[in-house]
């Protein structure tokens, strides 16, 4: 008997290669003219000369001193202009992360575009279990989505393993990022001794011994969020040292919301982020001259009624087009990010991540973080959310390819042999290129509304929760080695029975 | 008793007249070099010249014969290149559209952009009625809305009046556009007598005795759709020659969707586009040199799995941006689309509306046809989607304010008010500016998830729901004469009585 349509069995998507490496074809959108950037840096590196920020970490304002900043009494730094400019010179403008499986290894920079999936929020959230803290299991399930899909370079710690005890969470969550994944693992800097572990892991995976070995190559990256307004705690201080000493990748993000922890104009805010990442970039390079950094953006505005925060608004995309510009004034990689502020995988939450997606794609964004499974102003790491970002990302991916006008391309042949008010389904310059004509959709429906509606009338959403369970369902690792799985755990055991590690 | 957060009123949008008169301020993007440009261009002049396209109507056969075209006896009309040249360096680089009120008027061309709502949909759908045929009530409805947002350049027919006969659905149409709203009103080419009642209310409505005096401004518009592949029908062919008589603009739009009435490749699709428009302006020029029209552009693709159009696809992405090019190398306005595939409000029409609005807008498009209501690929007009795509053209147009940096937008000294770590809610810098800093969201929620959560948990359709409805019941018609309303009342009684008009 004919199985009825409706019941007929949702089909995983079928992994790709086609969305590695992917390279942006688009000139970068400016919205600030080369006098009103040369302004914006140019009034960041005076403020920071002559206010200076604050930083936290001893250690990080003896390096400072160290290279002539003047550091007053109230943990205040001051940067020199010209020693600034020289740090600045010295990150370079494109670097590659060199991932477990070398197919992944990703590169920074240039035209190169890399998406990411969202980090860091506590709450997870699916269709049928609605919100919750997440747990380690949600942990994992993300980094197995994460590896399913190669238009997202790298894994993240996309929600929170809230089950964990935190001295031990970054032990079995670094754990399973380099074990169900091959690709570039992300390393938290919360404490200097978690890095330590998350480099160790790293290395025990790698089967690197010593650490001038593992800092021969990108390998990990992280995150630091600067205290916006002007201030650099230690955790993050730290990180910046640490990943630095190692050569390890760090992408220097100000948390600039405008009206919040940001001026309200989004020049005040642009400049305020500029010169948190200066300084932030500065402290990398003293530390390790040529040490890999990213300009991090995150510029938003809250909303002025309630507080809140706001994404995918059209200041975060002035914002994002104006940060790209100042990220190649100075000549580093830089990284954007996808969000919405919708509590709910709906139209607002399409539209939103797609204006911000655009502002990171049209500014020519390196490095697009949060760009799956980002919902509710990044407090909720959404399943279903996911896979319709991934929809999204495989698509902004396509629109990277050229189009080609040589050769049959024109198709004047074809339009001759189907003649006026023809069809060109049946003629063999269709039939010879139909297959890989044009993407095809993993969750987006073109079906006819009668269709549709004998299907269930499922929305993205309905749709898209069948397909996240199909793809850990089928999901298989890509496998590490017994004795590699061995030291693994056992660094694990041991790190565990000594205490794990405290915050700093 | 206070009222409880749950039960508060919701407030329908305020109108804001700071969405008129758009320009566009950036840089147009480019996928196609200016060779492939030129290339393109040049095979579509060559084609038209070797073998033509089919015209149906005799009349402008007769016209393409007079200005030396060769016409066979099977309709085939071939055009001589330097002849179609001459023709679009006649037709207008930009022009103004005089609207009832004039604070409507609408600027076409150079970078001014103008959004339009959904036109053409026979099905009407909003989330209690569900799903039905269009009648007039929807169709007035739609009318009433889109004069309610400024964003909204002018009325459409954003569905279809199936409850009223055919022979006089234009004449009940027509009137209500004119009276409900006092933008620039959209007429159908569906048979000369019906545009020609059309032309005949706008005069009465703006009581022009002769048709001299309304042909010497733009004061109407209309869309024509070549019958793709090379076919130029009998009502579209009456259309231009009708339109470009009196001076009214038309955007000629192909129809090609790649794969089904176009070649399976984008280049093909565009060439196609590209002949077909150009041999359509062509006319126009022949008809009444220096008549406006706009280059149209629809080029997306079907599904090649079901055969169903597809929209907000990443061949459609790149088919607007490619066409912005083509209708820029012959200087001719560029009229581009909002569409989306979904049957519903969900993420999916997020998504996909969004590709081809930033299609239309980063490709530099002028006149942006379903940019609000378009739903189930034009099937549907959606009240909740038309609500939401408000929401969307209003952040876009945010998009295009400028970004300063002069005076005290770098808010230097309030940085340093506020200090390391502090919080920018409570400086004077940010009281003097809150209220306009940014864009205020009728629809989209920056709720928290507890507040959204009491309120409801309703998504953005949801919310969209109550605030068409109150819009509607707020809704005041800008007023028109006492006699003006009788003359057109006794107009379309007198035509009802002549039986209408059949289509030609």
């Amino acid at each position: 008997m004919a199985r009825r349509r409706g019941e007929r069995r949702e089909r995983a998507p079928v992994p790709t290669t086609q969305y590695r490496h992917l390279v942006n074809p688009f000139d970068p959108l400016r919205i600030l003219s080369e006098d009103q950037v040369a302004h914006l840096h140019m009034s960041a590196v005076r403020y920071l000369s002559d206010e200076g920020i604050r930083v936290s970490l001893p250690e990080a304002r003896v390096i400072f001193a160290g290279a002539g900043a003047v550091v007053d009494d109230d943990m205040m730094v001051r940067l020199d202009p010209e020693m600034v400019s020289a740090m600045l010179a010295l990150a370079p403008s494109e670097f590659t992360i060199h991932a477990l499986n070398s197919e992944h290894d990703l590169h920074v920079g240039g035209r190169s575009t890399v998406f990411l999936p969202a980090a860091g929020p506590p709450f997870a959230s699916d269709l049928e279990g609605g919100r919750r803290m997440g747990t380690f299991a949600d942990y994992e399930n993300f980094i197995r989505l994460t590896q399913s899909f190669d238009v997202m370079g790298a894994t993240m710690p996309t929600v929170e393993a809230g089950d964990i005890p935190i001295n031990v969470r970054h032990l079995h969550t670094n754990r399973s990022a380099v074990t169900l994944s091959d690709k570039a693992p992300f390393i938290y800097c919360r404490g200097r001794r978690r890095v330590r572990d998350g480099f160790d892991l790293m290395k025990i995976r790698l089967g690197i011994d010593s650490d001038e070995e593992f800092a021969n190559r990108a390998r990990v990256f992280t995150t630091i969020n600067t205290n916006s307004p002007r201030l650099l705690d230690v955790p993050m201080a730290m990180g910046i040292i640490d990943f630095a000493r190692l050569g390890q990748p760090v992408a220097m993000t100000p948390f600039t919301l405008a009206g919040a922890m940001a001026p309200v104009t989004m020049a005040g805010a642009l400049v305020l982020q500029h010169m948190e990442a200066v300084a932030a970039i500065t402290l990398s390079q003293l530390v390790r001259p040529g040490a890999p950094v990213m300009y991090g953006a995150f510029t938003s505005n809250v909303d002025m009624k309630s507080g809140s925060p706001a994404f995918g608004t059209p200041e975060a995309f002035k914002g994002a087009v104006a940060s790209g510009q100042l990220a190649r004034h100075i000549g580093i990689p830089w990284r954007s990010s996808g969000s919405s502020a919708s509590n709910a995988v709906d139209s607002q939450a399409g539209y939103e991540t797609m204006i911000n997606m655009f502002g990171a794609i049209m500014g020519g964004a390196n490095w697009i973080l949060h760009a799956a499974g980002w919902q509710e102003g990044g407090l909720v790491a959404s399943y279903e959310k996911f896979i319709v970002d991934i929809e999204m990302c495989q698509m902004l991916a396509e629109m990277f390819t050229p189009v080609r006008t040589d050769g049959d391309e024109l198709a004047l042949d074809a339009i001759t042999e189907v003649g006026p008010g023809g069809h060109f389904f049946g003629t063999q310059h269709t039939l010879d290129r139909f297959e890989h004509a044009f993407y095809q959709p993993i969750v987006f429906s073109r079906a006819s509304f009668e269709q549709w509606t004998e299907d269930g009338a499922q929305d993205a959403e309905q749709r898209a929760s069948v397909i996240w369970k199909r793809l850990l369902a089928d999901f298989e690792a890509p496998g590490v080695p017994d004795d590699v799985a061995a030291a693994l755990d056992e660094f694990v055991e041991r790190r565990s029975a000594e205490g794990g590690a405290e915050p700093d």
